[in-house]
């Protein structure tokens, strides 16, 4: 276990592959306690704001996130605190105490499309991480979730994609590759990156803990 | 010490950063024995050339580099063998025995432009870097580097740069990202690379070896 519990955040586009690299690391750092959190539970609660507005409600920008709350059950989880980490209704716009209760973590991994956005995050981790996909890629990826995992439309999607997606990724998320402390290539094995981050929080931050 | 030698190439453009990344790692590597080699030793002797078809010459083509040489002294150095890097002129073109002998490596570092070009010497690489630095402050760092350091005139390096650099760059430099196993930015602070590098090999390999 560490001596103190470190903050490894993981931005990048759409469909970049955030999640997948983020349970890849969880999964191998089977001696640290880890846990995965996403930007998208701290969406604010807009159950109270009228349908209408609230389907035109703008998700793709980064004030979308309540970052008070999320940066304070950060810091908890930081300082050994226990934090229950808020669930997050797509369709009511309700945001909720959650069952994912957090204590005692040895490495907190943040992920979301504004995760390298937000100053006070950034200050408070240790390794920024951004996925890297062509646009492309990024885009077949969205379709194929959106239509068969979610049952929308083809024209929905794609109507959305251009309308605030693409957007949002050019304005905010890609100028936040320039906080990265690497880049990550999210179209390809990424064995060589996981050995890389092992070996980097099993062995430096554990030796430095000593 | 590690049982096999461990190849990591650097790739990236011309004053990405390459060389100071090569150095600080093998700086860090301090229990394992590193040496940097860079292809620009390899390019093909030219001697015998004359001078205007030499000065003609495009050196920023992968097929300017003698790789049949360059693979052949990599696989002796990855088995243990001593070998001669050899010297490269860039006034005369003459490719010469050189002084740095290379025995006992556990990691080699070979760096260049074209260093993630060559199908061959990737299936021999364990670790594919790409150091990504915007390309106007690659052009003000090469700017500089050959008005101060080498005496060179500002429309000279501008005009090679238009004819040659850039065009190969775009050619056969940037598509070589994609055979990266991570891309490391080339214009700010690399301590976390270097802490990853660091862990990976010292953690992940030695405990690979055992």
């Amino acid at each position: 276990m560490l001596n103190n519990a470190r903050l490894i955040l993981i931005g990048g586009g759409t469909c970049s592959g955030k999640t997948t690299i983020a349970l890849a690391i969880g999964r191998r750092l089977h001696t640290l306690k880890t846990v995965i959190i996403s930007h998208d539970n701290y969406y604010h609660d807009l159950s109270s704001m009228d349908r209408e507005t609230a389907k035109a409600y703008n998700f793709d920008h980064p004030n979308a996130i309540d970052t008070d709350t999320l940066i304070r059950d950060i810091r908890k989880m930081l300082d050994g605190e226990a934090v229950n980490v808020p669930d997050y209704d797509f369709i009511t716009h309700k945001r909720s105490e959650g069952k994912l209760c957090v204590a005692f973590a040895d490495v907190i991994i943040m992920e979301g499309i504004f995760a390298l956005y937000y100053p006070e995050l950034l200050a408070m981790s240790d390794l920024k991480l951004f996925v890297d996909t062509d646009s492309d890629i990024r885009l077949t990826r969205r379709l194929a979730r959106d239509i068969k995992d979610r049952g929308y439309d083809v024209e929905g999607v794609l109507d959305k994609y251009l309308d605030t997606v693409k957007p949002s990724h050019d304005a905010f998320i890609e100028p936040t590759k320039k906080n990265a402390d690497i880049i990550i290539p999210g179209d390809r094995e990424f064995d060589k990156v996981l050995y890389m981050l092992n070996g980097y929080l099993l062995y430096e931050l554990v030796n430095e803990a000593k």
